[in-house]
C-alpha cells in the first residue's frame, strides 16, 4: 500500500521529545507514512505570525490533510492569538473527540472501570466569542447552535461508535431551560439516532448528566454535546479516568484532521529525556485509524498497553509498589517498540482491524424544506438607567408606549428574562437593559412588515430611546420562533 | 426570644412526610417559629394556577420572607411552568447554595473527604431564556451577565463563607474565551475578594476547575460560578458526595429566603413511611442560621449527624455491615429527637453558633462612575442563502457593498464567528446567518450616530437584504465594547 502524507509539528517545551518517541514507535510498527515537516509555536509567534503558524505552513495542512500536532508554548505577553483557535476557523475542524480511558490497576484512579469518549462539537455554542458591552451594567455573550453544525456532530459521534464498535451513544443537553437553542441539537439528534439501529441512544440533561458521568462512568460509552458542555465535561472524563498525562484526542474537519495530546508543552521538563510521549502517541492511534491504516494503529496500541502494564512508566505514572521501572522518554519509546507484537494480558487488547467497517455515504448534513418565514414583531433592546435598581419599569413604560403606532404595539418590557411591565412587581430588581417587545396592534402573531420596524425605530430615535440592540421576532411554519 | 413567622408548603408525593418529620425535629430542638402554611404544587397546579402556586400565597411569602418548602410534582402534559422558576424570578433569589458533604464511613462515596458549598448565580447568563430562532438553520440564545447581577452573588459568597467560618472562596469562570461576559464576573471576584482579608480566594478556569472538583473535592471549600457552570458543577458536587438524598440547598434573595430538599417528590414512595428527611431537614438547617437561631441549628444538626453515625438509617442509605438500624420516616425524626443535645463522636460537630459574626453593612452592590459611551457602528445579521455551504461569502459581500455610504462601509462578513469577508477562504462552512460589521468610513473606532445607522438600515432594506437583527458597536471610556 501507498505512503500516506501528514503534516507533522514538533512543537516547543516537551514537543520535539515527544513528536520523536511517537514518530519512533508508528515507524518500527510499519506506519506507512509520509512526512511533512512545518514549524509551529513559540519561534513563529516571535517571528511575527501572530496565530503561531506561517502562512506557507496552511498549504501543507491543505495538502496532506492530516495533522499531528505537538503542544506548543504561546509567548508570554498580549498580542498573541491561539494557534488551536486559528486551525480550527480555517480549516472547520468541527469535531472534537477525546477517549478517557483508566488502565486500573496500572494508573491509579477512583474509576476503575471507564472507557468513555466525548465527542464535543468545536465550532459553534457561546465558544464563537461573540460578544458586546450593552450598557454600563451588562456584557452579552451570543449562544449559537446551527442545525447543519449539529447534525455534522451527531452524526460524527454515531459514525465514530460504529466504526469503532460502541454501543451506546448518549446526548447531553439543557433543554428544559434552553428549549430552542439546546432543543434543536437534541432534535437532531433523536432525527440521526435511527439510522443506526445497532448503537443505543440515550439522553440527559447535562446537570444530571453530568453528575452521573463523574460518579458512575462505567455506565457511559460515546458522549456528543454542544461546545461549552464538553469543554467542561471532556476536562472532567481525562481527570476522573486518572489520566490527563495519558490522553489523546483529535480535532476532525470535512476535509483537514488534527491529531494531539491533550496536555501542554511542559518547558520546565523539556530537554531532560523525562516526558511521558503518551498522550501524543494516543492521537497517533486515532490519526493511524483516521488514515486507514488499523492494522498497525492495533499493533502499536497493544504494544504500548502491554507496556504500560508491564510497570514500565515515566516519572508521571511511577508509583512503588505498581510500577517496575522508572523510564525516561526514548527508554520508554524502546520499550513499546520491543513490545510490537503483543498483547496486554490484564488490560483489554484493542482490535481496531476487526472493527472497521465501510461507512455509508450518508449526506453530511440535510435541509429539511425550508420553512415559511413571517415576520410578527421585534424585541427592542434599550440602554436606560434611571439611578435605582427598583420600581421604574412603570417610568420606563409609559415612555416606550408613547412611540406606539403604524400598526405595532409594545406589548411587553423585561429586564434579563422576567417581565417587568406591564403589571410587574415593584420589588423586581432591574438593571439598565430593558427588552421592550412590539408586535402587530392586531394581537401577537398576526404578520407586520420591515417598513413598520422601520417607522418604529425612527421613533424611537426621535424620542431618544436608546436603541442598542434588535431581535425581530418571526414564526416559522406558523410556529412562534422566540422565547416569552 | 419572639418567634419567627416562616411560610411552609408540604408538597406532593413524599414531601407532606418529609415536612412533618422535618418540623417534629425542630420543635423539639426548640426552633422559635410561627408557621403559615400554603398550598403549592399538583392540586395548585391542576386548579388552574400554571406556576403551581395561587396568588395570594405569595402575600404570605412576602410577609413572612421566609420559605420552607417541600419537594412538588408537576403534572403531565403541557401549559404547566416551573414553580421554582416563577418563584426564583418573582421574589428576585439571586443565589442558590448548594452545600455538599460527604459523611464517610457512615455513607459510602469516593471521595471521603468532601465539604464543598457551591454558590451559583441564580438568575443571569443563558438561563435567562432569552432565545430566538434566527433562520432555517440557526437558533440563537443571550447569555447576558451584569455588574450588579454578578456583584451580589460574589459578595454573597464572601459573606456566607465568613458567616459559616468557610476559609477559601474559589471562582469558576471561562474568560479565556469569554472575555467580556465572564471577563466581568471574574473581575468582580477580583474587586470584592480584597475587602475579605480573612478569606483565602483564587479561581480557576471552569474545565480545569471542574475537572479538580470531580477528581480531588477536598481541596475546594466555596466555590462561586454563574448560573450555567453552577447548575452543572453543583449535581456533580451532590452526587459525588454520595448524598444527594441527603442535600440542601437554599435560594437567597434580597428579601425574601426559600430552603429546600435537592431531590423530587418521589411519588412512588409516598405514604409508605419510607422516605429519608434528611435533604428537607438539612434545608431547614440552613433556614435556621439565616432566621438567626444559630443555636437551634447547631443542636439539630449535632443530633442528625450522631444520628448517621450510629448507623440509624433510612432505606436509601442503609448498607449492611456499615448501618445498624433500618428504620422510617418518623422513626428517623424521632432518631434524630432522641439525640438532642448530643454530638457526633466520628464526623465533625458542627459549630454555627461560634461562627456566626456581625456582617459589617456593605453595600450589595456599587456603581463606578458611568462609562462615556461612543457609537462606533453596527454589526448587521442576515438571513441569507445561496443554497450551498461553500464559497458564497464574496458573493454576499459583493451584494452588501453596495449599502455603503453616508459615512459607513462594510469592514467583514463573519459567519458563526469566523471571518469569511474580505480575504475569506473558499473551504470555509458557511450557514446562512452572516454578520455583517460597519464602521465608520474613517476607520475603525471613528463616532458614527443614530442617524447613519438609521439610513444604512433603510438602504438594506430598499436592497431586500433581510435584516433579522442588530447589536451596535460602542467604546466604553474609549475601549472597544465588542469582540473581534
Amino acid at each position: 500500500m501507498a505512503n500516506v502524507p501528514i503534516t507533522v509539528a514538533h512543537g516547543d517545551g516537551i514537543g520535539p521529545e515527544i513528536m520523536d518517541a511517537t514518530l519512533h514507535i508508528l515507524k518500527e510498527a510499519g506506519a506507512r507514512l509520509d512526512i511533512e515537516t512545518i514549524e509551529i509555536g513559540e519561534k513563529v509567534y516571535l517571528a511575527g505570525n501572530s496565530a503561531g503558524i506561517a502562512p506557507e505552513s496552511w498549504e501543507s495542512l491543505r495538502r496532506t490533510k492530516v495533522f499531528l500536532k505537538a503542544p506548543i508554548t504561546t509567548p508570554q505577553g498580549g498580542g498573541f492569538s491561539s494557534l488551536n483557535v486559528a486551525v480550527r476557523k480555517t480549516l472547520g475542524l468541527y469535531a472534537n473527540v477525546r477517549p478517557c480511558v483508566s488502565y486500573h490497576p496500572f494508573v491509579s484512579t477512583k474509576h476503575p472501570v471507564m472507557d468513555v469518549v466525548i465527542v464535543r462539537e468545536n465550532e459553534e455554542d457561546t465558544y464563537a466569542g461573540i460578544e458586546y458591552r450593552q450598557t454600563d451594567q451588562v456584557e452579552e455573550c451570543l449562544k449559537l447552535i446551527s442545525r447543519p453544525g449539529s447534525e455534522k456532530i451527531v452524526r460524527y459521534a454515531f459514525e465514530y461508535a460504529k466504526k469503532f464498535g460502541r454501543k451506546k451513544v448518549t446526548c447531553f443537553i439543557k433543554d428544559n431551560i434552553m428549549k430552542r437553542t439546546d432543543g434543536l441539537f437534541h432534535r437532531i439528534f433523536d432525527q440521526i439516532a435511527p439510522e443506526y439501529p445497532g448503537i443505543e441512544a440515550d439522553h440527559w440533561i447535562v446537570d444530571i448528566g453530568a453528575a452521573k458521568m463523574s460518579d458512575t462512568p462505567e455506565n457511559f460509552d460515546v458522549i456528543v454535546m454542544p461546545n461549552l458542555y464538553g469543554d467542561v465535561l471532556s476536562d472532567v472524563a481525562a481527570q476522573i479516568a486518572g489520566s490527563v498525562g495519558l490522553a489523546g484526542s483529535s480535532n476532525i474537519g470535512e476535509n483537514v484532521a488534527m491529531f494531539e495530546a491533550i496536555h501542554g508543552s511542559a518547558p520546565r521538563r523539556a530537554g531532560q529525556n523525562l516526558a511521558n510521549p503518551s498522550g501524543l502517541f494516543l492521537g497517533s492511534i486515532l490519526m493511524l485509524v483516521h488514515i486507514n491504516q488499523p492494522d498497525i494503529a492495533e499493533l502499536a496500541h497493544n504494544a504500548w498497553l502491554r507496556t504500560i502494564e508491564d510497570g514500565v512508566h515515566t516519572y508521571d505514572m511511577f508509583k512503588e509498589g505498581t510500577s517496575k521501572e522508572k523510564v525516561g522518554t526514548r527508554e520508554f519509546a524502546q520499550a513499546v517498540v520491543d513490545r510490537i507484537g503483543q498483547k496486554p494480558q490484564t488490560l483489554k487488547p484493542v482490535t481496531y482491524s476487526a472493527n472497521v467497517v465501510e461507512t455509508d455515504a450518508k449526506p453530511i448534513y440535510t435541509l429539511p424544506h425550508p420553512a415559511v418565514k413571517e415576520l410578527v414583531g421585534i424585541d427592542i433592546f434599550l440602554d436606560w438607567w434611571k439611578g435605582t435598581f427598583y420600581g421604574v419599569a412603570n417610568d420606563l413604560g409609559a415612555l416606550v408606549e408613547q412611540v406606539n403606532g403604524n400598526g405595532l404595539k409594545l406589548q411587553t418590557i423585561a429586564n434579563r428574562g422576567v417581565k417587568v411591565y406591564p403589571d410587574g412587581q415593584p420589588d423586581t430588581f432591574t438593571v439598565d437593559h430593558w427588552r421592550c417587545r412590539f408586535v402587530s396592534d392586531q394581537g401577537e402573531g398576526h404578520a407586520v412588515n420591515k417598513h413598520q420596524i422601520h417607522a418604529l425605530l425612527e421613533r424611537l430615535m426621535v424620542a431618544h430611546l436608546d436603541v442598542i440592540k434588535t431581535e425581530n421576532l418571526y414564526t416559522f411554519d406558523g410556529a412562534k420562533g422566540y422565547s416569552a
